[in-house]
């Protein structure tokens, strides 16, 4: 199963591809669609667009992974993020992938083991879970991240073997 | 020269559709959008993209226009209408039409006269220059109100004639 990762921002949309081959994960890509800050907004979104759908016409995911927002800085900007993101959320099912959201507690949980993991951790766990030579460019990285999150919520989750019983 | 009004919203988006001849306007069509709010997010956006696409293909419009939002009660509704702008205006780049956006007091002054009107005074001024038997619906009579904005905007203005001189 191939998983298209998305770290959506009106500046910098990160992408992230990783495929699961059982209990494994591979690397597939990674990068960091940048919008010019000066183009108009509709010629914005339409970048992120059509590099979204260039990715998914190459690797061709079965499913986008993306996280969810419940909180932004004020509203100027949750209203910037959510063009952005609906341009990243109508590339995906306009090409008929699903689309699940994550919180980022779920990511945190999903990628370092506990929800209030700080983001260099995130990086480094990134890094290592998918034998990366390098911590991956940020935005990028906490997409792999949230991609990272839909592999494990796909698989059954293993009880943690009980060393001591009561 | 043929105009695409939107009216976004996370719940309903309103479209209207006018044509510009010479100085005449001519109502073509208009209506809402309506999305399942229990829907998941990139289906209620998709439905909004798919529903703009298809009045676009049936009316072949030259431009978009779409009302820019400085401000939004919160930053939870300023995301989920951002995701609904962000949709429509993909229908309309992504179909090659020019998108333009007006302020709530551009489209105010340009149907009415003065930015400060209200909304019913808005909606009286759209059915009486487009010639309707009554008001739109509420969402499709303000995106009707901005594609006459876009109209306007399109003749040079005509400077008042000055019936006193100092």
């Amino acid at each position: 199963m191939r998983i298209l990762g998305i770290d959506p921002g009106s500046r910098v949309t990160g992408y992230g591809l990783i495929e699961k081959q059982g209990t494994r994960l591979r690397h597939m890509d990674n990068g960091a669609i940048n919008t010019c800050s000066s183009a108009p907004l509709p010629d914005r979104l339409q970048v992120i667009y059509q590099e979204l759908v260039r990715v998914i016409v190459a690797y061709a995911p079965d499913a986008m992974a993306i996280e969810q927002i419940f909180m932004a800085k004020n509203a100027q900007s949750a209203l910037k993020l959510g063009h952005a993101r609906g341009a990243a959320m109508l590339a995906g099912v306009n090409a008929g992938l699903t689309v699940a959201e994550y919180s980022a507690i779920d990511v945190k949980k999903a990628v370092v083991g506990y929800g209030r993991a700080d983001k260099s951790q995130v990086q480094q766990m990134v890094r290592m879970l998918l034998g990366l030579p390098e911590v991956a460019q940020e935005d990028a990285s906490d997409a792999l991240a949230v991609a990272i999150c839909h592999a494990h919520s796909q698989s059954p989750a293993r009880p943690i073997a009980r060393l001591r019983h009561p």
